[in-house]
């Protein structure tokens, strides 16, 4: 039986201790193939991980397939061939956990239509660690990835959300790139009714 | 400068390098002082930190202070006291991460509230792995703790959750204790319309 392992990485070079279980180290350093949002990514992760875990072969014998937006849904069973030819596969996200804001879910279900063991490994997700900061309703909360970058449908987007934040007492959870921040505050600042 | 840090524990006796990185143990066992759901969980779990990293100060020193779903608000102040007195604080779920599926949130609150540094540190969330291993949409999901329990109410709420499913392509995901599970998912092969 093989198995398609979730392999969380970190956004930059984190020190590995404080983020990752040995034991995640150790099952990486022992795979030969992955399927990775980003190669280069995924091989500066990889050094990082042969400093305390030594990669059971060499670097430049790993096979890292690329998995991104752009992959065509077609291409998607093929990643699962080291799994077929009794290899056990690591999937990595470009930051944070995989299958969770990233393309990897829909190989996640492939792999369970096949019956291939999925086995998600502990590891920093942005999302969670946010909320346990936030002091926030963690009883029930909704994660939207982005929001649109359209003005107009962003506002109405900010006041659906703030309505049902007041409704369901649901924390609302979204992400933004650093350069898009300062716009979505503003319009925060203008569609959100409850000022605090 | 003092610090309350969010340490996520296991569900029973889980090898603790599976499941936490070397630096959350370290961490953990600096510390004289818990916030925990549950004092005996807590001390069972510091037992087994103990064992890679010895504990700064003898068990039986360290304070573990219970906060639970009985715990008075106006309790809640006076467990940031050793904050307040140059200690640094650590926050003990029953399992899992502490401020998402259980009371913490209200003392991290409390806590920004005063200023005081709040470090979420990386653990198992079961809701989070159960999201990832799932291969159903990642980029916008819900989580809703339990369902209601009355038979007439659960079913209302299920019929609604898959309305939002399939309207907003968002993954719904809530917990349930196992011996309630049979009935739950009766409630639902009998309430949800699309079958698999």
């Amino acid at each position: 039986m093989t198995t398609l392992y979730l392999i969380p990485t970190s956004l930059g070079p984190t020190e590995l201790a404080t983020i990752l279980p040995a034991e995640v180290c150790a099952v990486t350093a022992s795979l030969h193939h992955f399927v990775a949002e980003n190669a280069k990514t995924a091989r500066a992760f990889l050094k990082q991980v042969n400093v305390s875990h030594p990669l059971s072969i060499a670097l430049q014998e790993i096979q890292i397939t690329e998995l991104n937006i752009n992959t065509p849904a077609a291409e998607l069973s093929a990643l699962l061939d080291p799994l077929r030819a009794g290899f056990n596969v690591g999937v990595l996200s470009e930051a944070g956990v995989p299958a969770v804001a990233d393309p990897g879910a829909n190989l996640v279900r492939l792999a369970h239509a096949e019956g291939i063991t999925v086995k998600p490994l502990v590891g920093p997700s942005s999302i969670l660690l946010a909320l346990m900061a936030s002091g926030l309703n963690g009883q029930s909360f909704a994660f939207h990835g982005y929001l649109p970058t359209d003005a107009s449908m962003r506002s109405k987007r900010i006041k659906l959300l703030e309505q049902r934040s007041q409704l369901e007492n649901q924390t609302q959870i979204f992400i933004e790139t650093p350069y898009r921040n300062q716009a979505l505050l503003e319009a925060m600042l203008s569609n959100l009714m409850v000022k605090h």
